[in-house]
């Protein structure tokens, strides 16, 4: 077998075998095949496609690129959720507990925010005392223990996507629905997971900026998983504004409690509610989600899941040094509020971080006063910028421009739940 | 600047700015463009193209990476021959001389061969004694005295090129017209020559094997000279069969030197005079190619440049220890002799080498008794096979199988000049 042969093959718009798959992804992983040459294979790629049969076999290699985890010692069946990523997105935070809560097992491997985007683990490390990366051991016993953990996906699992995504990150080749789809799937089903909902973000804080290229990706990903026998469904939900009422860590966390403890923001409430019936349901488990939140039955879970992962559930959240407040410049209605402008600002005002060896603000963010559609009056807080440095402001408000609009035409808010797909 | 944001707009399919174009060719040559990333540049290039605007920023970009040859001191006119590569592509060998012998002054930068297509230096390392490299004091000084220098380009030349071909050469990001015709032309342009003629070869013995892919190479290389200021002209030359009756390092510097003599096969004198009245015309001199042919002032301007070089034009060249005749299976005309299966029967005889590192058979080849369209006779030979080794036989009479036919159907050959392009 040769790399030119295989990159050829994709470049002249022709399908992979299962064995130039097969091979490539190995040869890669090893080194044998050079990043010059995967590179070349993932323009390729991005360019003339994969059919639905390439991208199966390209999610099995990067598999068995690594190790594949097993929960079959645990008494209840696994269930997880992946989101493509979004801004105000904390859902997994309450929602873990949540389905523990009603009985599941949510064996959740999370990664870190790169980009306007926030990463779970950067979040729940803003919790003092809380350790993200656990062996396989300690992964089973907080599991089996509590009901859901969240942690650090290890360097076992999938070697290849990692290294592929290293390389798509430097080389324009990140836009790609097969290996977007083949990169998440690759791993959740190495994950070991039994059931899986996916929540596919849309819009202009979100990967895919369309509902057309978000249902693309989630039925490739509907596909994928159920091919390998995990039962999976993807929801559409909204990512045009930004999600709750906080962006940036520790913000994030607090307004996760505030759900668990049966508040929060109500889009906050409606989708962990609607994604905890869907992995249940999944996973073929009899729960009611409304009942955990109101019984404070989740809030426990919460508490052991974080306590058995060394945080203190107790203990203050770090705030920022300074604050600024951004007043309605005009009384009316709040007809636009950009999820990418506000998320921009949150990671420039230090909650995100621009490489991956960058630390992260945990105080830092945005807390909004006013949500999509609510009427305000001139002078009002529209929202608080939290950050270490008050010198951040500035690039801040500079990414707000535009980003909030007042009596605007309406633009045509999407519904939080746009569409839900199933094998 | 930031090669994501350059291999972006190519991948999305928009033009690249002289600016981008500038800086990512810069910055690779420098190492600051990693080569995954110009491999994944160069794939979307492929796929997406470059319109004429960028194929010529490209190929500037290519020749300010490295330094520009000038012969203004010369008392005469520069003249220039590329060709895209053939199978017994021999031209050069007499083509040089007999435009010196009228009045041009031809500074030949060649390549070598990989693959089944030769190389001009391999053929003529076969004549004892004979070097390639020279200084560019050197080269000046043969070139003035002989009128013509056939040696290798120095490292300084276009480095960018080199570094790129040798990326694209394993990346499967060869063929692309815009890449193929600025590498040639880089290196022309910054020889230094006043006036080129591009024989640009059509069909299976060819790189591009059909007439509108070649016609296309052969319009984008005469719009990039006529822009960089070089008199440019093209002709598209058939080789779906191969040209003469040689092919084989030795075997060919023994025709050309019949051709210099006024013998030699009707298809090489014929290209060999058609070739040197483009070149005295795209040049502007008077000159008179079959006289100097005829009068053997061409013939004396070969031994003056082989010497020169520290060649003995009168030693006796390599012969192959071992022969092997092919015999006609069957009475009747030769309706088929393919270019690309007699190119790789000499490759695999040891004429060619598979890596650039690999030495070459200086007596290897393929003789060839009968031309397309003559008739032969049952057990009549058709060809003989030369080798060190006889051992490579076998090889190369698999490579024959089916690479000749006797009274098949007329596939219709092409004509020895098939198009001619002009700015």
């Amino acid at each position: 077998m040769d790399a030119v042969d295989v990159i050829v093959t994709k470049r002249d718009g022709r399908e992979l075998s299962t064995g130039q798959i097969d091979w490539v992804v190995d040869a890669y992983t090893r080194g044998v095949v050079a990043d010059e040459q995967m590179s070349a294979l993932a323009m390729a790629i991005l360019l003339n496609g994969m059919n639905r049969g390439e991208i199966a076999d390209w999610t099995q290699a990067m598999i068995r690129s690594g190790s594949r985890m097993d929960w079959s010692g645990l008494p209840g069946r696994t269930t997880d959720k992946h989101s493509t990523g979004g801004v105000g997105d904390k859902i997994t935070l309450p929602l873990a507990p949540l389905v523990a809560a009603c009985g599941g097992y949510v064996p959740q491997l999370s990664g870190r925010g790169l980009g306007h985007t926030g990463g779970t683990l950067d979040k729940l490390e803003s919790i003092p005392g809380w350790r993200a990366s656990l062996s396989g051991a300690e992964m089973l016993g907080v599991l089996g223990e509590t009901g859901a953990v969240i942690c650090a996906a290890g360097e076992g699992l999938a070697p290849a996507d990692r290294k592929l995504y290293a390389l798509r990150d430097v080389t324009g080749t990140v836009e790609s629905i097969p290996l977007i789809a083949s990169s998440i799937m690759s791993k959740k089903i190495a994950e070991g997971t039994g059931a899986l909902v996916l929540d596919v973000k849309v819009g202009s804080g979100a990967f895919m900026k369309t509902v057309e290229r978000a249902r693309e990706l989630a039925t490739t990903m509907v596909e994928l998983g159920t091919d390998a026998g995990v039962r999976t469904v993807a929801l559409l939900t909204a990512m045009d504004r930004p999600l709750g009422r906080t962006v940036g860590n520790a913000l994030e966390v607090a307004e996760s409690v505030e759900v668990l403890a049966g508040g929060g923001p109500s889009d906050v409430v409606e989708l962990t509610l609607r994604l905890a019936n869907e992995m249940l349901q999944a996973a073929g488990i009899d729960g009611d989600p409304e009942r955990a939140l109101r019984d404070g039955s989740a809030m426990d879970v919460w508490r052991r899941m974080i306590t058995a992962q060394g945080g203190d559930p107790d203990a203050p959240l770090p705030v920022a040094a300074e604050t600024l407040e951004v007043t309605a410049p005009a009384s009316g209605v709040l007809t636009s509020l950009d999820a990418y402008g506000v998320g921009l600002a949150a990671w420039r005002l230090g909650a995100g971080r621009a490489r991956k060896e960058d630390p992260v603000s945990f105080g830092a963010g945005v807390v909004l006063h006013a949500a999509l559609g609510e009427t305000v009056r001139r002078g009002q807080p529209l929202m608080t910028l939290h950050a270490d440095d008050a010198s951040r402001f500035e690039r801040a408000l500079a990414a707000l421009d535009g980003a909030y609009v007042i009596d605007g035409d309406d633009a045509g808010a999407l519904p939080l739940v746009i569409d839900r797909i199933t094998a």
